[in-house]
């Protein structure tokens, strides 16, 4: 209860700076503020899809932040193009591999916090407009992070400040906080059929 | 009837020169061949994480071709982005508008036939590795197109090269086509709940 409360007095406080701004009547930026996606399912695209946002946010002359929390599970092709542009992309990458990899908890707890502090910093820049949090979803799942710090840090964000957050399992209250949520579903796949992973689609 | 026995044919065409590569026994290229990808559903992220798979190819220093069937379906920060990349990237933006706008089938019909000209030389293309057909779900919803000849260019095509296929409204033949069909399900969406396109989000 007092978490649901703490949780409630966060989002009016932020949806009291909305308000502040759109009383301001800045001539379009009316009612321009950052989303918070969620790209949740057992399906293939969600990081893809958070990457050809970048892409586009990019094609603005946006800066864009990405920490990937688990290593492996994302594109090395993706990493290796946008890396490509240090002067608009900072690219994070932790842990070293896969949970169900690794099975030591406690070192999988001190990785996700390392990368937790990594994304509170680009959280809390105001010149970056997207930020990707590519698998959050996973560990947060499997509370490697504190669920309440990691939504009072997405909530206190820069208003304008896009966040998207991508893996299988998203909490009710991510979902819950988030401005636009899909579901990638699976409806066949190429490995079910017994095909190997192939490169440019798969990694 | 005879339809489906020709794609039948065609299958069974493409299928033994898989088969011919694969007894060719090149070493780790066994088991490489394209696939054919379909991001259907009425959620987001289809075209994204089309564009998200662009980044990807062009990290592994594949070319790509890219086209447009619907001009203003998608986000034109990506199209800015990736025309930076002349040498790997061909893009191509059909039709002038969305169908629902044009409102003029005939001239519809011309359009996507001019698009899938460019279609069938990217698919004919051995140098490109990925090929995004992007909102071509809803050319062929419509019937601007004739699915059979789009079928079988798609299934002639290199095979190394991948294709995705994107747009609302996937036909079931495209569906029994493909390697992988992901449906992006819309759970939770801003623009329900009143708030403008953002820049870097929506376009």
């Amino acid at each position: 209860m007092a978490e649901s409360a703490e949780r409630d007095a966060r989002h009016q406080a932020r949806m009291q700076r909305k308000k502040a701004l759109i009383d301001a009547k800045i001539a379009q930026a009316q009612d321009d503020y950052g989303l918070l996606l969620v790209h949740a399912g057992n399906g293939k695209g969600k990081s893809s899809s958070a990457f050809g946002m970048v892409a586009r946010a990019l094609g603005h002359g946006m800066r864009v932040g990405v920490v990937q929390f688990i290593k492996g599970a994302a594109s090395t092709g993706e990493e290796a193009f946008f890396r490509r542009f240090p002067d608009q992309v900072q690219w994070f990458v932790m842990g070293e591999g896969f949970t169900w990899e690794t099975q030591d908890r406690q070192r999988d707890i001190a990785m996700a916090g390392e990368a937790w502090q990594v994304a509170r910093r680009l959280l809390a820049d105001e010149g970056i407009g997207l930020v990707v949090l590519d698998e959050l979803n996973i560990a947060l799942k499997h509370g490697y992070l504190q669920l309440d710090q990691v939504l009072a840090d997405i909530e206190a964000r820069p208003l304008l400040q896009h966040v998207v957050v991508t893996g299988r399992g998203a909490l009710p209250e991510l979902i819950e906080a988030a401005d636009t949520v899909t579901e990638m579903a699976l409806v066949k796949h190429a490995f079910k059929a017994g095909v190997k992973a192939q490169k440019g689609v798969e990694f």
